[in-house]
């Protein structure tokens, strides 16, 4: 059988589980605590981080944009990263920008202080934080909106990795019930479209152990 | 004609130059300072970051390793992505590795205080960041010497994307002239196999403007 070891409050272990799931591949899942370098994980991947995939046939691959690579050559359709190269590098590069820039400016600010520095130690977030992670969150959500009403999807016409890689990260601030949805209504009709695929159920039903999420979090009509 | 956006003192798009002059595709460079967000750059990536590359139909791409992808769609030959979906697995999950592992223990400490602080604003290095960086860059040391010994190059038996991205960034540390090459002779016997290409020659000639690089930096005997 097909195994992931993730942590739900991992946006690149979400962006892989939305993968899994738009291509119908099941898989079992095993959780572990990311500051926990565990064993089993060590011995899997030198780099001590997840996410880690071993595929069927026993392959074991790590970093999450190896994985999706790995996933689109192995398992094709439906395809997320499609059409000419030049459409494939615009999926590549706004999956890139979630993984990337909204992991430094917002996740790092909100999603750490809030729940990964409580979920670790108990510890209260700084305010000070929090409000740099509110005034970049407010970019990005005007970014998706305008890539949205032009396009339909973040990258192009169809859904794409772009997409999941976005939804992964936003799903997380979200929990946190952090997200203006009333004031971007571009970035939440996406949302709204997203949120209710099949692929996102298992998100929703993702609880962080003593930090309950927001209460629109799991809610398809917020 | 082919153009690149970008920086010597950037080991991503030093990973970029290789990934191009290994493809034998001509291209003219267009040296701006990665702190210095200039609006030709602005225009084409809204992330304001370098490398971007403007391919000869007028096809711009940006973050790198979107580019490298790119690249290996449209130019395939030779590859630098090569095998089966394990093998081209093995040689992203490096390529990360180097692209932010090494980014972050090494780069971040040692190659930024030495070389772009002083560059920006004529920064003395802090010596503790550049211990903590000394002391990572021997774990990387002994990791590519393993690897190349068992295999010949990084992810394999041929040259890939991971050999670009480790001596990419290695390479700036030896402009630093901060790589104990002679107690790590494995490593070492890789470096001078990767240096010796004509691939290299280019980053060899950079000088960042007021820092001569290290005696043995453009020495192909060292």
């Amino acid at each position: 059988m097909r195994l992931l070891y993730h942590h739900p409050l991992l946006a690149s272990a979400r962006k892989v589980r939305l993968a899994l799931h738009e291509k119908r591949l099941f898989f079992e899942e095993k959780i572990s605590l990311p500051w926990e370098r565990e064993e089993a994980i060590l011995r899997l991947n030198p780099a001590g981080e997840m996410p880690v995939l071993v595929d069927e046939d026993g392959t074991t691959v790590f970093d999450p944009v190896t994985i999706c690579e790995y996933l689109e050559e192995v398992y094709p359709e439906p395809a997320l990263i499609r059409g000419t190269p030049a459409e494939r590098a615009e999926a590549r590069r706004l999956a890139a920008w979630f993984d990337h820039k909204f992991q430094r400016e917002v996740i790092q600010h909100l999603v750490v202080e809030k729940l990964v520095k409580r979920a670790m130690a108990n510890h209260a977030p700084d305010s000070r934080a929090l409000k740099v992670g509110r005034d970049f969150l407010v970019t990005h959500l005007q970014y998706i909106g305008e890539l949205t009403e032009q396009r339909g999807w973040v990258a192009g016409s169809a859904l794409t990795l772009a997409d999941l890689a976005a939804a992964a990260n936003i799903s997380l601030v979200d929990y946190c019930g952090d997200v203006p949805w009333e004031s971007y209504p571009a970035a939440k009709e996406w949302y709204v479209r997203i949120k209710s695929r099949p692929s996102f159920r298992s998100l929703l039903r993702d609880v962080v152990p003593g930090i309950p999420p927001a209460p629109i979090y799991a809610d398809l009509d917020f």
